[in-house]
């Protein structure tokens, strides 16, 4: 029987041009904001940072700003701004850039408002497992790239500094207060890291309609991500200035966001976390499509009729094909999309990835991670994980 | 362009004998709560009262208790019971019932923290237009009854205590703050309540897909409501013990509250409305359930193809037939359903509904609720209205 929550507190303002909104939209109580921004300098340069300050100041909120964060956002970041903000007395926070600045900035609102280190508040590895005595301070989210979600849930995925850790920390107090979700500021994105954000929403969607913890509701909106994003991802990289295409891509990022809060990640993303943790510079999405083939090849058997589900959602018309063939469409069209996408040119081993590691990262995965493997619908064995992650490796 | 906002607040909290979690589940601020009820008994009778008083007693909150609201509530008795509150020192509301009790609650909960009569909050017909300085007590709902949808929107719809005005007042704070939808208490509404409270989930989701105000996430919502609704409200009405009609209609119905939020109503919800308050025994969904196919069939013209993707969420092979003659199943659909669920057994006359009344019912509706012809996807003519409400009233 039926038997779920839903929980969403975010006022999600979307479509192009909607940034617009922050001059005049009611804010979070104060008048002193952090605005966090990348390391790389690209919100200064595209001008983006200079418009939310304008904007701002038109309702009267004076700005810092924190621009450390880098790609797969470190702890020692995280503890270094809520410090700052701490002593400045800073009301809330406004964070402008990718999946990273928001999750950063989400960790630096919970630390904004309660003591002590971000690893202390991580619950899982070698996290403190301190429960945060107040609420995190409120945030405003305004992604510039299509992917991770964040926008949607409470989720903020921290790498610990000098470790080899990248782990989710959130609560009912890190939903973004507002997040404006303008496709406008996505159209600087280049190809590639449109590829790495774009699939990694297909991902999300994906596995939180395999996931144990599906919803009626989280089903709806990941056929939608999945049927959006398997179509218009490859037209967002090819034509970044395509304002349909990062519009469509821009909805299907928030809609598998509210579907990581709405069920839940399933293994996939673990092993891939472990990845990323162990090589720094590798694209979250990089992993994720190097993994999915294997990871997907071998649940296929343990629920056909939801990965014919999802092959229905990219278009495919299953009836054509034999009863026992039409869950494995979902593989033909997984592989069509990741070489539309183009990451049939590139390798995990570009970023350092060995086979002799493979042991260690799914060590890494079950003890940071182990949580999802509770969602997944099929319990994979050691070896089971050991040989996907290997094969990824190799692909 | 997609262009929307997406802003629900409420926890929902859904399923069988989740009632059980108003024991646990972390409640609003405070020690004393005004448990709301509606006059009938049936609260009491059925144990509901009890149950909810001693979950309440676990988490130490004490309770008083207001039984005096009516179907289609009054406000006279949302300004009695907001007195009551305020005097004293009440911290939240707990609204157990059935749309009635839950709307007039979301008033109480706006007028315990705001000065002066719920009249003077209304901001069409007679109301006040009166801004409210603060935000609402908070609010915990519990649906008894399957249909308006309330528990997942921010809407109270009260009637004008000595006038025929039937007005939806509501803002960001009037969404509960938690809402328990547990379906066990729902098998003991009898048939015919069944059959009024289930056709306005229906026509919620009919017409917030229809609306102009309608996006991607209403269209999900609203086609998986019209879905269900129209499969399971028969084995509702018939079978009031089947848990699981019961379980999918009160799913219909939160999924179609939502859409009220995300979209919004069209005008057959502002003529109904005109319906009941000017005969105030008339259930709203009978009000709708007569209006619905003169309604329907004008509006059909309009939107030829959206009227088909609804025809399709009844379960009909819309490819059948005649390009040209797609929509109008969905009339077909609509005719069938309302003689399942026993509405050509039913009239407006029984309740009072006179020829001579329509030309002031329509002055009424658009004088009320004049803010949904806006989001009606055809511009109607006085004239045309006014067969509309002759139609029904004959029908």
């Amino acid at each position: 029987m039926l038997n779920f929550q839903i929980f969403i507190p975010t006022r999600i303002v979307f479509g192009p041009g909607k940034l617009a909104e922050l001059g005049t939209l009611p804010l979070p109580k104060g008048k002193k904001a952090m605005v966090v921004i990348g390391e790389s300098g690209a919100m200064i340069e595209n001008g983006y940072l200079d418009k939310v300050q304008a904007l701002l100041a038109k309702q009267n909120i004076s700005t810092v700003v924190f621009d450390n964060i880098s790609p797969n956002p470190k702890s020692d970041q995280v503890d270094e701004a809520a410090k700052i903000a701490r002593e400045k007395g800073i009301d809330f926070i406004v964070a402008l850039g990718g999946g990273s600045t928001i999750d950063a900035s989400k960790a630096i609102a919970l630390l904004t408002t309660n003591v002590g280190k971000c690893w202390d508040y991580m619950q899982a590895g070698s996290g403190g497992g301190v429960n945060p005595e107040n609420p995190a301070a409120p945030l405003i989210a305004i992604p510039t790239t299509a992917g991770t979600g964040t926008e949607a849930d409470q989720w903020a995925v921290i790498n610990k500094s000098g470790g080899i850790e990248k782990i989710s920390l959130g609560n009912d107090s890190t939903f973004p207060t507002i997040s404006i979700v303008d496709p406008e500021l996505m159209v600087s994105v280049p190809p590639r890291t449109t590829a790495y954000t774009g699939i990694d929403t297909f991902f999300h969607a994906v596995e939180t309609f395999l996931s144990t913890a599906h919803q009626p509701m989280s089903d709806m909106l990941a056929l939608e991500a999945v049927h959006l994003s398997s179509h218009y991802l490859p037209m967002a990289i090819a034509e970044g200035d395509n304002i349909e295409a990062r519009t469509v891509m821009a909805w299907s990022s928030t809609a598998a966001g509210m579907c990581e809060t709405l069920s839940r990640c399933i293994s996939q993303h673990a092993l891939e976390h472990a990845l990323s943790a162990k090589y720094p510079d590798l694209p979250h999405g990089l992993g994720l499509a190097k993994l999915s083939v294997p990871y997907f090849k071998r649940l296929i058997p343990e629920s056909p009729e939801r990965f014919e589900d999802l092959a229905m959602a990219m278009g495919y018309d299953t009836q054509q094909f034999d009863e026992n063939m039409r869950a494995t469409v979902f593989l033909e069209g997984l592989r069509s999309l990741l070489e539309r996408a183009g990451f049939n040119e590139e390798s995990l081993k570009d970023y350092g990835a060995k086979e002799e590691d493979v042991a260690e990262l799914v060590e890494i995965a079950e003890q940071t991670m182990g949580k999802l493997f509770e969602f997944t619908p099929a319990k994979m064995e050691r070896e089971d994980l050991e040989c996907i992650m290997s094969e990824a490796i190799a692909g």
